[in-house]
């Protein structure tokens, strides 16, 4: 699509564009839903559930920013010596010449895309993964190759060959694996002799296993980036700050690409103080985080693991990936419902290759996994009540027809006994809360108490069936009046 | 060249890259000479010389950030709403959906780069402007046509039909420049039909003429983008900020294809803040901003006239551009001899077609500009004694070869009297401060006094120039030792 096809002065990737899914979206949910914003419990943004790491230091950002107003009022020192200075210290074993400063990750991903794609160039994109790295290479004209993630180890030497660009995730996102430093080590020295840059991606290996990074091989290998981030490691996603690491030849170029002034002075700040952090990525902020993810990610999958047909996969970082397939609802239901309770969890149907079957969910503490686990199992309740109604209104419409019939083609059939009728398959009773039916409540996989009515045979008695129809489909009551005065003329009298 | 060469995995654009020079290199200029950043005083930096806009809405930088701290462990709404509703309303007769946000104008300057331009495509720059505009698209293998910025109006229909984009920087930096409004409405009308976007950068269109602001043009073009800053007008360099106006199709597609949370919270809501402003480019503060600049450029046209060989240009804006070719320095040397004395004058060589003959000066206030001129006129002082000196020790060295001689070739020759000795063109003993000689303090054209020796003829007699030059080879003694013999010895008993 050129110009002329368009009316606008555009290239033709661009007009394709569709900018990224992400999660975190706590101020349009709480418009879209009508909640309050402060109210949101946001298990779709994945940061450090210790929270920001100012306590460690005895300082705020308030205090930061008004010790620091003069910069206000000047242009940042584009060189950004100390930043970069705080940077190299805080990986170890790097100089300041190796750290390219950036505005948030996002942006040092453009800027790799920007300086090493030309149209055409084919780049590998492991699925699934964060979707950033294939948008910004579109942008640029990229061909994307897709391998499953599992297969990274493995990749042959002619896919190398031919691609420019290897994107590696680690731990990777949304899925939280973690690939081993000899792993990667192995895989950097063979992009170094097929000229792929191996870009690998830790913007949260501080929350998973730091031992894993592989910063330190770009000392002696033009063809390794390193992405690093402090969004998510120090969980201050309002400031936007990240950092590049790469061979000092490769680092100064991307340096003379990037914009500049690219960090605001906030950003360069707090960046700086924040990286200054005695120990680095072993100080007692990051260690106490680790053992917080750990413990808490555990007494998350437990938790979720207890839900029908919610299947968390294990992870080594501080999120985890939820396979839905068998629940009622796919991702995308089940996030905008428990979106709209005011609890936010990643849909990740965006990510090619996981459909509509998994969300992510971050890490936090066991206060608010209960209260997730609980409003999932409320949601299925409401789901199955829903499905209830539903039910209801289209087997009424059959009736009306003189179409009623049982399921003899259920797969579940017979669910309660050979014979059983089944027009309500979904009795319009539930819950009846009636313990005389033979129902009772019981504790629920998600931990609330959920209604069980699998000893109550009434609603499948052919006789009852049509009793209730008949009354149900009497044009002068409303259906919930009909439904209290079936219950009363005809189940009652059985009780 | 390709990574074979060198050994890099980036675009031969990329290797070519320098980044631009700027002004406001306050620390790097404190660094340097050893100076206390906080006692530079930066006319390289254009802002507002009225200050940050706080005073006017009774509230401060430390206010805002420390009323929204909760934003920091958020990720920013990256539809930016208010913010785009706060753009929309400063410029007037706009809708969100026309508005993108950018951190900082050079984003967006990079952003219209790299959706436009394909590799090979042609691009316009007027010269002299500012620099990122070639830069950014030379990264995306653009190839650039200079023409002169006063040739903007009559640009042919051909040059236009060839290229891509046309870039009008409006007022223009450096000269300070205004096109008129219609002259820019024309043009845009032609560029909309040749497909040429016409990028016209209003960064400093609040501290001009607002009237001639073209924003409103794009509402029925779809070949306009206006680019638009925060940093110069409110004064505020420290937070990235600034925002594009295009039509609503243009806008969405380049909205679509900037970064995700291109903008962090402080530049969110401090920006929003500010574009909120009763009163928008018409408000108190803009009113008097331009009061303000209109008073103090005058003035500080005046003192720098008065410096010899300094002429000032005119401008419309809170800069100048001062052509220094007349003057004993070039531009890179005037710009480093003040930088050292804690003065930042923009050196202006950077500027492809200004040579080293120009700089720009920032508009402040009087009693700035007062420091600015003392230390101009302390400069050529000081180089006028640095060349005596150097013109001593070269003609003690020919003349101790037997070789010294009178300047009969000199185009001032005889600058005191016909028959004048030329040896020492510049007195050894200047500014001997000894009214008997003739000499005498008058005021300097640039305020302060200098000393002046025009009736002082004793170091241009022959006889005297030989006996002087005696003294001062007199290997037992250094320069200054020898200096005061000859004055002893041979001036003083003639006065």
């Amino acid at each position: 699509m050129s110009s002329e096809n368009t009316g606008l002065p555009v290239r033709s990737e661009i007009l394709q564009l569709q900018p990224c899914v992400h999660g975190g979206l706590v101020r349009e949910t709480a418009q879209k839903y009508n909640l309050d914003e402060s109210d949101l419990l946001d298990f779709s943004a994945s940061l450090n559930p210790l929270g920001t790491p100012f306590q460690y230091y005895n300082c705020s950002l308030e205090e930061l920013v008004s010790n620091n107003t003069e910069k206000l009022t000047r242009y940042p020192d584009n060189r950004y010596l100390e930043f970069r200075d705080a940077a190299a210290g805080f990986i170890g074993n790097q100089d300041r010449e190796n750290i390219i400063p950036g505005n948030g990750s996002c942006e040092l991903i453009r800027l790799v895309a920007e300086c090493v794609v030309e149209k055409g160039d084919q780049v590998i994109i492991p699925q699934p993964t964060f979707d950033e790295y294939e948008l910004q290479c579109r942008i640029f004209g990229a061909r994307p190759v897709y391998i499953n993630y599992s297969e990274i180890p493995q990749i042959s030497d002619e896919l190398l060959n031919s691609s420019k660009i290897l994107f590696v995730c680690n731990p990777n996102n949304p899925t939280g694996e973690l690939l081993s430093r000899s792993i990667l080590k192995d895989l950097a020295d063979r992009c170094a002799e097929t000229s792929t840059l191996l870009f690998v991606d830790e913007a949260f290996i501080e929350l998973s296993d730091p031992e894993q990074s592989v910063a330190e091989l770009v000392k002696d290998n033009n063809f390794v980036f390193v992405m690093r981030s402090l969004t998510k490691s120090f969980a201050i996603p309002g400031i936007r700050v990240g950092f590049g690491v790469a061979s000092q030849k490769l680092a100064n170029v991307l340096d003379n690409a990037r914009l500049s002034w690219n960090m605001g002075f906030v950003s360069d700040v707090v960046g700086t103080k924040l990286l200054k952090m005695k120990g680095g990525v072993y100080s007692s902020y990051f260690r106490d985080s680790r053992k917080m993810i750990d413990r808490e990610r555990k007494y998350l999958i437990d938790r979720i693991s207890r839900i029908h047909g919610f299947t968390p996969l294990d992870s080594s970082v501080n999120y985890i990936l939820v396979d839905v397939s068998e629940s009622v609802m796919d991702s995308k239901e089940l996030s905008q419902r428990l979106a709209a309770r005011g609890i936010l969890v990643r849909d990740c149907s965006s990510f090619c290759s996981l459909g509509d079957e998994f969300i992510r969910v971050a890490v936090r503490n066991s206060e608010d996994t209960d209260k997730l686990a609980k409003n999932i199992g409320e949601l299925l309740t409401e789901w199955g009540q829903e499905q209830g109604n539903k039910y209801l209104e289209s087997k009424l419409e059959s009736a009306s027809t003189g179409n009623h019939s049982g399921r003899s083609t259920c797969e579940y059939y017979p669910c309660h006994y050979p014979g059983q009728d089944c027009t309500f398959c979904f009795c319009p009773f539930y819950p009846c809360e009636d313990e005389r039916t033979g129902g009772q409540y019981i504790k629920s996989t998600g931990g609330g108490k959920v209604w069980s009515c699998s000893d109550c045979h009434i609603i499948h008695r052919e006789k009852i069936v049509e009793q209730v129809l008949d009354v149900l489909m009497d044009e002068n009551g409303d259906t919930k009046q009909n439904l209290n005065k079936a219950w009363e003329r005809i189940v009652e009298p059985l009780l």
